[in-house]
């Protein structure tokens, strides 16, 4: 039963094939190998667009990079105030971006509207003294599970556009996020007003892969030094790439994400069968935050279950979790087993 | 014959048969799981010396990050004019230091004496107005392919020690230099004075996977932060564990590197028997710098050799690459075949 | 009727003779003069302290510079989120050290509550992942022109003390708060628990001269690095020196203070006498912020005042600013003459 | 006796007098006034050009910033070993630029030559592993108090064309060098192809004032940002501006350049009638640096002459500093009178 995250889970057997595959002969290093070429190919094609493509090996690296290449020192980029960038990542993007400021937007499940960005974007101060903004960063998913809808994400674009500010995608759940609409990556992405976007892989289904893909022509023109200058330009640089390769053979990329997601959605079944377990928002990807007694959380530990308590300050209005409630979060993976969602929802059934 | 560089060949597959092994179950992420904590007690006991150690993915980050433990943005690192740090890394060292100087100074084969450092130090400047040594950085292998004994090792850090300067080796090939003189990685290191080191994986074995091992106590107490801020502190951390599992069982990092050496040594033999070539400096591990004459670099290239011509500023005095020569720079792996070798001998002795 | 702020004033008479004083001969230069040792020695006697001094020429530098020298780059530092070092320093603090963030707290009137420092704090996330709490910051005066007292001042340094939180004060009106609270400098710093202060010169009667004053042994050792490698240690020191010796003499700086402050309470009997005009919050130094009709602002304006509508996030619950309204700031300075506050209120009470 | 430095001098009472006058009203802050205007069109008709002006506080900050408006932190500027920039400003250009590398070059009497540095930018390896070039700076006058005839410095920049790199004058006395070369600053600036210049007033007769002058369109767009950012806005800009006012009225600038230089003439002549005293190389400013002896050095000291011995890299083929001599550096300055060079030298005739 362990649904702490999904990079407890390793890597897919085929991308562990792919792996295996492109280690038997030589090849030149530093990315600019044979399997680095055809992976920066395949990723125009499932794009349906002239991309450019930077394979590092963190999703932190991916998104601080990716910053870098939008965002002067002195600018400021729009994010929630619980994207991941601004919490998790120990100031990865501040040091990337040699200082820039995150400048974060609450709002419900996660996720900014376009019009709250509008708004503190037009509310800035000209002049020399506040620093301006420079770029928008959206999760999708975001770190509540939920999604933006093609709507959503052209109506942020709009004021990005209108702005001339890059938008930017976190995408580490890139393709829970894509299965989940049932779009195009095209649609999700460039399509929809995209410019740059991390591409993760090492969450569903990678040992350790992640994409900077970059749409915008003229963007981040110098993004291969500042790879190397991260120290994110592999030696063996073709290993990054034949994780891809195995990723992206037979759409085995898609599919992970697809049974991810059907697993949260028997999960999510399950919990609302339960009474007095609440979900506060949509269950859109891999994850689920349920609110549940203490008591069953103390008895799913004692039996096994890896999950964690979580705090948001992006509840809906009205709801709160209550003194003898918590919250957890719930990760379900490319590697999840149904008789383990159903043997977690058993146990909460009797103890909550 | 491919002898471009030890990073053009794979992964053993013993590392390889490791990082099967380990995807076969889920762990805990960024480094909390079980394989991670063996390999930091198999540090410990290679180098007989309670380390801590910080696995990262690449030799830039861990020389960068090295560096950054060490020397405020404001001081300098005393290094070789030739050093990898210097020349290769894009300004990695600048970046992960916030702006800390590279001061360096020049020697031949790629090899800085203890006085020339002293020299160097002694002769700055007090105040605020030049900035200070903070750190010395030595390669061993140099990027001659050179070594420091560990007379001259210890010679370095009396001078260290002296002003207090911690000692960062970056040992890319580490385990070349180590069989090369013989003695223990203890003795190489921290009995020699080394105080934080970079322990490559990658160019002897691994995909991609180093290590930053720290000797003295209570120096770069914020490692964790740093790597975590970097981007290094990869997801999925067993991965770069079980990586070094692979390669420390049964011994295979010495045997990998001791196969590389010996195919250097069957390399400098081939080429002492061709009248005009030369090799400026001693052959100490797995690279080997012959002036051999255009002619015969070009017929190599036709015949398929894959080398590179090289430039140094580390030539003995007297020494000089003629007008119709060039020195090349020539590296042998764990994956050299001897027979490769002989073919380049033959080839290179009827076209010199 | 010149209320723009307290910068658009020249320096005191006293202050430009004290330059031209310390003109007449030669001197040694960065600060290694007389007139900087016997200004040093004053701030010793003024905080009844063994202070360590550093003589800055923008508050800006003295604050970034202060924050420097107590957060590590991967740091936070706590603060309002109007405070001046956010919103107002072009990324300063960020770019100073190295990227540290700034992490925000809103507060009714420009101010922080101890326990919502607190609260933060202590919702932080261990690990490597949140970027942990390094500082925290009060402004005093604040941006809304009010004060902390003693006791508030207290309350905040033992959140402080518990968490090993260094706690700066930016003080560019350290003079217009220490004459409003009536307390010693002693008291309204280190005695309260502030361990490193910004103190303003420029807004209240110098040209260009801050001092960095660090009250607790060994914080910011490096102070003399940072402050020489940011472009702020003056070549001709003494001047910087020379502006403080002519402030501090028979206690120019507090007259000044009091002069200023004692405009503010002119302006502020006038304002509560004019019905519609309401002051958000107390007057407690030399600033206001009365919201005033925008037809009085505009009439204001064409009788030649200078002053500017202001946005504050800061407002007590349940006021205001209404669709015909603006919130103004008005500044007083040394300078100010009664006569200038008279004709600004009598314009307004006829036009709002 | 004071040859210690120019910045042991106050200010030309010419520039006390403009700062008073400036006092005496109110002002916009920030350099929004109209003092700084008429000081900014000051600078285009001074050097004949359109030119964007940034007042700053110190002569490393100007630099600092210089370099920061040209060089990607992952660049490199080309600079002789012995610049300012590279050993007496801690690390600022790094601090600024975010990192960029320093890349220095050698040269007699601290000048490089064109043909030294298209040898070593062309001698740069491609690729993202070595930083590459961006930018090139000289100091007119050099740290040895030479001069780059225009001939050079046309030389100069033309490799810096045909390498689209900017080109950057250190003028921290280039005063003293224009009326050295008796040319405009307009042909010793951008019609010789500098595109950004450090112009120095603090060392010739300002109290704190330096300016950096973009001549090149489109170069270092973004100064007004990085000049905030680095604290470097002064409050009450126009008392930058007043300095240069009263700096350039009735060519008081060049007055006192002629001043100091003919005072330095003086010392030469001296000099050269006393047997056993050398000048490594020329006297083309105000800066002197005679090898004498270790006795006459001392007699000197006890006499009450303030000068410091000097180490130099830059010493000609074949001059050396004998054991019993110490080479110093003498400085004259606006201020220095004919009577303490006599003095100097008289004492010095008996003791050498």
């Amino acid at each position: 039963m362990d649904f702490g995250s999904d990079n407890f889970w390793g890597a897919s057997d085929q991308v562990l094939a792919a792996l295996a595959a492109a280690n038997e002969r030589s090849a030149s290093p530093y990315g600019s190998d044979v399997v680095t070429k055809r992976v920066e190919q395949k990723f125009s094609e499932i794009f349906e667009h002239d991309v450019r493509v930077f394979l590092v090996a963190t999703g932190t690296a991916a998104n601080a990079l990716s910053l870098a290449g939008c965002v002067p020192p002195w600018g400021m980029t729009v994010c929630h105030s619980e994207a991941h960038i601004n919490t998790d990542e120990c100031g990865a993007p501040e040091f990337f971006t040699h200082g820039a400021k995150l400048a974060t937007i609450p709002g419900v499940a996660g996720k900014m509207s376009a019009s709250a960005i509008e708004s503190f974007v037009s509310g800035l101060s000209d002049g020399v003294y506040q620093m301006p903004a420079k770029a928008v960063s959206i999760s999708q998913l975001t770190e509540a599970g939920t999604l933006y809808s093609l709507e959503e994400i052209k109506a942020i674009s709009a004021v990005c556009r209108k702005r001339d500010l890059p938008l930017h995608m976190d995408g580490a759940r890139f393709a829970n996020a894509l299965v989940s609409l049932g779009c195009t990556a095209a649609e999700m992405t460039w399509k929809s007003g995209v410019d740059i976007l991390s591409f993760g892989g090492s969450k569903n289904g990678c040992f350790a892969a992640e994409a900077i893909v970059v749409f915008k022509k003229d963007l981040a023109p110098d993004m291969d030094y500042l790879r190397k200058r991260a120290g994110q330009t592999l030696s063996k640089g073709r290993f990054l790439a034949a994780q891809f390769e195995g990723y992206f053979a037979d759409d085995l990329w898609l599919k992970n994400a697809i049974h991810a997601n059907a697993m949260a959605s028997l999960m999510k079944q399950g919990l609302d069968s339960i009474s007095g377990v609440r979900l506060p928002w949509a269950v859109q990807g891999n994850q689920l935050f349920p609110i549940i007694s203490k008591k069953a959380f103390a008895v799913l530990g004692e039996a096994g279950a890896t999950c964690f308590d979580w705090h948001s300050a992006s509840l809906p209005e009205g709801e709160k979790v209550g003194a003898d409630e918590v919250m957890v979060r719930l990760v379900t993976s490319f590697a999840t087993k149904p008789e383990d969602v159903e043997r977690f929802i058993g146990i909460l059934k009797t103890s909550n």
